[in-house]
């Protein structure tokens, strides 16, 4: 059935099923079904059901069964460890209805690598040399416990660890190759900065309403960033992407300024990408957001190229005393102002001897401060044509807000790079 | 049968059906399937699976039927928006074998909402206001979205929005108060820092071997921070609270120092805790880290009574100019070295007037620097009684290295502030 439908030029169809009572304890959030929906996506299946089931060996096997029933290929992860809440191998066996046999090639393996690292290999870690009657073993190149491969019918099940770079190692070095199929799905991100999701909706209403055939059009919002999501199924790559490219071209005329980048040009990427072109640099002068914007502005490789540094100027005292901001401004109108904003941006600039200087004061909360309210927010950006202020009103709680100002900072940055103007509040609604 | 379960004092089981391409397709993780599964064990339901389908009215009512098939208990989440890709509600419709109607009042309350904001309530938007025959609404205080309730037999369904706080408030207020039960679910928390998870495990074996009835033991890894999750059935909260006493008790002792706090204790919290009882103070001077210590240390509500701010030293001149580092050590020894990272934290201390100094210097990579391998990371902490360093070889890609480098900074300030030992590195395997 599989191979038909990959001749056929339909998608094959993926299910995920991750194991570990910690998922529906809701200690642990899924991020091994989020890795391998795009993993899985990209390759061109349709993942139509991702399921969470706890370390139960009843429990998984069913899972593994109905995922089974409704998919050409199954990919299970977590519950292959050392310990004894691991038991997936088991499950497997019973689905298949077959036993266990302890692998002496992996015990021996197994041996060795705890023997390296001066640890007693215990007997729950021995499990981790048993493979089911019927199943292969894949090898795992950066831990301990080896995945499984099964067939069940025409389903391909593979059993892949839940350490996520062991599963996304395995999954690229032996799942992903056997599933190429005919035809190609393509997803194509565009990413907006600071609009609501509800403003891009509204200005997307004509595309929405003609969209070409094969192709569905998604939102995605999190604080501060709508994604517009474009999926095209077609034959080939070469139909897919001249599809996706007309309407990401109509998308991108009807947002405006909001518009920011393409598939990897996120904000932080375009920022990054800008800075790195013109040899410019930039430094931040940050209060409520407490580090958070240098974080983002030096989470990709080659930051220290632009990133010179920054100046955490959380107590009030330390804006005067490390970015030179105006005693007498801080003491008639607090931390939270705009002006004050400018200063830090200019300051920070100055001192570190930056092309750029980022600056955020406002309040968090979950309290006002100094008389301000909540979500008062006040974000600048100093530059060689001089410093630009934005001061939205954000709303949320205290991580929202901090998170929604990097947003903010960051987008103002991106506007005095590429020259755009500040948006008005109509675009955000 | 719900009843009767609740009066037997047997758990009522849940199950989670969330919706929305986005959690197939990967671009978002499931966090509310953790934060269902969060609340609804804290309320004593055992939620035995989660599952993730598509925006599609067949998956969605195949899950359902299936849910409810299962469960005492369903949540259903997402899918209730203005969007023409929101079919939660059709789903429903088509899973009872009912039409929708469009309630007035709700089609009056969404026009004032969209009239406050001087938006235009359209055709597809409209639909919030639709129910299907046989459920009622939900009220929805903080969106547009009204939840549904359903009962098919004798399982309860109700069908809330996506957006997280809505779903959270809606939760909280309407959902939750009527799923009390006899029975009691505790769970209890174990919080360690820098160990890992096999270390954790191998020094926890004679617990696992003699775990009371009723008492489940599982493991949670996070970079550097691994969680012993005890979940305990009983009675009554007295009784669980007094066997998950005894075993927490025991567990803490076999985990020696690196064991951090229980419950809401994790690391971040014993610092600002144990700060904020003191009246001490602290400032962060960070290379690789970029801001991510500053982030975590003003994460909370109250950060501003302990924490001053901050250097982000990134560029090597930084370091010098702004934290006082000897240049000559410097021009040395590059920037990735154990004596910089004193030097640093004294710095800033000295800078910022700080009980404490907090530094961190390393490479984060991909790429070596200054030749020091990926994962070289200098953490140090000064304060009155001295300066301590720690130079542990952390393992991952930069977003890990970063991330593990701010749980060993901080876990050097809480060794420091508690007076406890550095540990060897017996305890991290």
């Amino acid at each position: 059935m599989a191979d038909d439908r990959a001749v056929r030029g339909q998608p094959l169809t993926a299910q995920v099923v991750a194991v570990g009572d910690e998922l529906l304890l809701g200690s642990i959030v899924n991020g091994n079904a989020a890795l391998l929906g795009r993993e899985l996506t990209a390759m061109g299946l349709r993942v139509t059901r991702a399921v969470a089931v706890g370390d139960d060996i009843a429990a998984i096997r069913d899972a593994v069964a109905d995922a089974a029933g409704a998919a050409d290929v199954v990919v299970v992860t977590g519950g292959l460890g050392p310990t004894s809440d691991d038991v997936t191998r088991d499950a497997l066996a019973a689905l298949l209805g077959t036993s266990l046999r302890r692998d002496p090639r992996t015990l021996e393996r197994l041996a060795q690598w705890y023997a390296d690292r001066g640890r007693p290999l215990v007997e729950t870690a021995k499990r981790q040399a048993d493979v089911p009657d019927g199943a292969t073993q894949l090898e795992n190149m950066r831990g301990t416990a080896p995945g499984l491969r099964v067939e069940l019918g025409l389903t391909r099940i593979f059993a892949l660890p839940g350490v996520p770079h062991e599963l996304g190692e395995m999954l690229h070095r032996q799942v992903l190759p056997e599933l190429s199929t005919g035809g190609v799905i393509l997803l194509r991100v565009l990413h907006t900065a600071v609009a609501g999701e509800a403003a891009v909706a509204a200005r997307l209403g004509p595309v929405e309403d003609a969209l070409p055939a094969g192709v569905q059009l998604g939102y995605l919002a999190s604080p501060g960033q709508v994604q517009v999501r474009l999926l095209c199924s077609a034959a080939d790559p070469g139909a897919a992407e001249s599809i996706l490219r007309r309407v990401a071209e109509r998308i991108r005329a009807l947002l405006g300024s909001v518009f920011v980048g393409v598939d990897d040009d996120d904000l932080g990427q375009v920022v990054h990408r800008v800075l790195r072109e013109r040899a410019e640099t930039v430094a931040v002068a940050e209060s409520l957001t407490g580090g958070l914007v240098g974080a983002e502005l030096t989470s990709r490789p080659g930051a220290s190229d632009h990133f010179r540094g920054g100046v955490l100027a959380y107590a009030t005292d330390v804006k005067a005393g490390s970015l030179d901001v105006d005693p007498a401004l801080l003491a008639a109108e607090g931390a939270v102002h705009p002006e004050v904003a400018a200063q830090m941006a200019r300051g920070v600039a100055r001192r570190l001897g930056s092309t750029y200087g980022v600056a955020t004061t406002g309040v968090a909360g979950p309290d006002p401060q100094d008389g301000r309210a909540v979500g008062e927010v006040h974000l600048a950006v100093s530059g060689p044509a001089g410093t630009v202020v934005s001061s939205p009103k954000l709303t949320g709680d205290r991580h929202q807000i901090r998170r929604l100002a990097v947003v903010h900072a960051v987008d103002v940055l991106r506007r005095v790079l590429l020259d755009l103007p500040g948006y008005d509040d109509g675009e955000l609604l």
